[in-house]
């Protein structure tokens, strides 16, 4: 037997302290400080803490959402298998729709990626959610195009594709128009992980 | 319309110039250096390579057992929806064990969390398998506690949780041991995303 902490609470507990005591905190609106630490949680690096944007009402607005059984959209199927479902307040539906069969020709007719055309299929559920974008950032970019074309909002938008080619600029362009409120990773760095613990955190205030 | 890149062929290459051109790959092994770059990928971060720790022969082990039809044994479902099924070579399983039903009766008696219990079913597949640890440092420990005992190992282990507590330590213990060709990302940094990463880039050299 190899010596280490088998209790999981335990393990969160002792996780979360330690998260607490490096990360710096302390100017972050007080209901966004548990998202904040959940997400730090999910990548292992309490310097996130300086690339996080958000607008102060975003843990209000989606908690008030998901109590009123808002869905969530995700852009990518990890997210959707992360989200721990006896957090949420009512049953919502989480719902991704990549694997639609009509993705792939909606694609090709908007001469756009896969990740982006399925965005489009949110439409009828997209006023009021709660949208988790921790993949592509071609689907923020398609998100932000359709809210600018008269699409009705949803309630809140996490925010955190990743990578080198229109991450970083997909976010600074959620921060810039602010068609909703929106929790945002600026920079480089995001990901399904941080994606599902925002969603986890805003879903129940348990740790 | 928002002017940005909408050819997903066309972000994964200028995606990956970009690693190349900004991250240090020179040291890696040939047949490690596409695997190094879509973890990369999969975070954002070209500094990852400085933490990576691995065998020579992870490369190879892991292609011949997926090509000779290995499982892939992962312990987080996100790690396993993930995976891009058309990219292994062997319609190989992709196995999750941690909501089998027996799991929080075994967690229980052995005292440990439940997704160390979850690495105990794997028992009958782990010889050969392609181990994905991306989560959970209670499953690498319970994995390398199975082998201590003489469970018969693995073709190669991804071993990449992520966090606070245990995950520094159990990648430690897993690099000592080397129970079999192992890729690890040390210190705190991992998750399930570079774990699919990994395996997507050992599932096919296609980029």
């Amino acid at each position: 037997m190899i010596d280490h902490i088998r209790d999981g609470a335990e393990i969160y507990r002792r996780s979360f302290a330690t998260i607490r005591a490096e990360a710096d905190l302390a100017a972050l609106p007080a209901d966004l400080e548990p998202v904040a630490v959940r997400m730090i949680h999910s990548c292992g690096m309490v310097d996130l803490v300086a690339d996080l944007a958000y607008t102060p009402d975003l843990v209000e607005a989606a908690r008030t959402a998901l109590a009123g059984g808002a869905p969530v959209l995700c852009d990518a199927q990890m997210i959707a298998s992360g989200i721990t479902r006896r957090r949420l307040p009512a049953a919502n539906e989480v719902l991704c729709t990549l694997s639609d069969p009509r993705v792939p020709g909606l694609a090709q007719r908007l001469g756009t990626t896969r990740s982006a055309a399925a965005v489009d299929l949110w439409a009828d559920r997209l006023a009021g959610a709660v949208v988790a974008i921790g993949n592509a950032p071609t689907a923020l970019f398609r998100l932000l195009e359709l809210l600018a074309a008269g699409a009705r909002p949803p309630a809140a938008i996490i925010g955190v594709p990743v990578g080198f080619v229109g991450a970083v600029e997909s976010k600074v362009e959620l921060i810039g128009r602010a068609p909703a409120p929106y929790l945002v990773v600026r920079g480089r760095r995001g990901g399904s992980a941080m994606a599902v613990a925002a969603v986890n955190a805003l879903a129940s205030e348990v740790e």
